[in-house]
């Protein structure tokens, strides 16, 4: 790569499609108009490509139109790479804090994204595509190799009906009744023992956060009845609940994720 | 309280006034127009103030009218706490996400707000009255007993020349050569040792975080030529300056603030 080209790179897409070297292929329209008008880049500039299973490719534009924007792979940057298996639940908030969520969590590593509705949620549907362009784009942003999926809808108790066996619960508890969240989670981190000394190696987990007003009562009940479920306190402030999803990511990243 | 004046407890605000047992007291102009017309409260509706030195108050509405709504206090309801002393110098970041930041800031504890100028700074001007709008509002909304003081603009080099002796600085380094922040701030909290065993006794601190651009090759031999600086790093995806801030603030409150 030269420094000309490495100048020149700005722009980093997530592709539906397969990258091998040499592969040529061609943008969606949404994604030509993006490269052509906004970032105004012509025949010969250079891309990043990733597709979040072949790692990251520097690709070079043959051919520009506003709905069709041709390109060749030419190297490998990096390979794919694991990365922690983290869910993020949360009871989704209103206007644009819902979309900052959606971007935040991406940069923090979330594998997964699932709005949940509970009892005190006071947003009656969510944009799921809008969730997932948030995702898309943050991920591009943020140079991460894969974007997080974006799951539909559901009630908390369909979640925690179908939890899957295996993944561990975070969950903000707003009554400060749970341990403080970075104690709980190096509790946790140290029961792993021998067996989990490695990145990533802390298995499944996942964060739930409430809507404005807390969980339930019966909430709180059937959350806590769940052997995998683990309450945590943020701090003495009342935190609002985009904040402490961001507090609860940040916090296991740097005890159980990537960040160590 | 009773439970009736309990429940219907909605509306808390600062004011830049004494507050005692039995003190009478006028809301200015805007918050007189927020309570009687947003939050749409009349004589006997209860009102949560508190001003930054004399705790939480129990007050009862007296008189309406849209610019000067009068007040009796009636019952303290927490007694002025002490809180970590935790600044955010930032550089400042475009549109909301600079609003954003204060509101975040503020629910997560920070004493003072500092916007930095860097050679990257894409913002010419900061409204400072703005941020401390923000940090106002967000005050009130998380329960805190403080606002944070929003200072006026200043450059890096101004930030550094004038660096008060005692205050340690745990600068966001995109650059990866620091520690992890966890590792950074538990080994910081272990070299306070038994003199430190309080909570906030940590002594004064403070959290950077640069632009999107990241600190210029000068602007990190600065930071590194400081002792009371150290270099973190926020895992190997990049954040969004906003995110690096709030994700700082976060993990400093865990190890050396009052999360524990």
């Amino acid at each position: 790569m030269s420094d000309k080209s490495e100048s020149k790179i700005r722009a980093r897409l997530w592709v539906d499609c397969a990258l091998t070297a040499d592969a040529e292929l061609a943008l969606n329209s949404a994604d030509s108009h993006y490269v052509t008008t906004v970032m105004r880049l012509r025949a010969g500039d250079a891309l990043v490509l990733f597709n979040g299973q072949d790692g990251e490719w520097l690709g070079k534009i043959t051919s520009t139109g506003k709905c069709a924007v041709g390109l060749i792979l030419n190297e490998q940057l990096r390979e794919q790479q694991p990365e922690p298996d983290l869910w993020l639940a949360f009871a989704p908030v209103k206007g644009a804090r819902i979309d900052f969520v959606a971007q935040k969590a991406t940069e923090l590593g979330v594998s997964r994204l699932l709005p949940v509705m509970t009892e005190r949620t006071n947003v009656s549907r969510v944009n799921v595509a809008r969730l997932q362009a948030n995702a898309k784009e943050a991920a591009e942003q943020c140079e991460r190799l894969v974007i997080p999926e974006v799951r539909e809808t559901q009630t908390l108790t369909e979640l925690i009906s179908a939890w899957p066996v295996g993944r561990r619960l975070m969950f903000c508890d707003e009554t400060l009744s749970g341990g403080p969240a970075l104690e709980v989670l190096q509790q946790a981190a140290g029961d792993g023992g021998a067996s989990f000394d490695n990145a990533f190696d802390h298995g499944p987990w996942a964060v739930l956060t409430g809507p404005e007003g807390g969980f339930s009562n019966q909430e709180h009940e059937l959350l806590r009845a769940q052997d995998y479920a683990l309450a945590v306190t943020l701090g003495p402030r009342l935190l609002r609940a985009d904040t402490a999803a961001l507090a609860a990511l940040t916090l296991w990243q740097a005890v159980l994720g990537d960040w160590r």
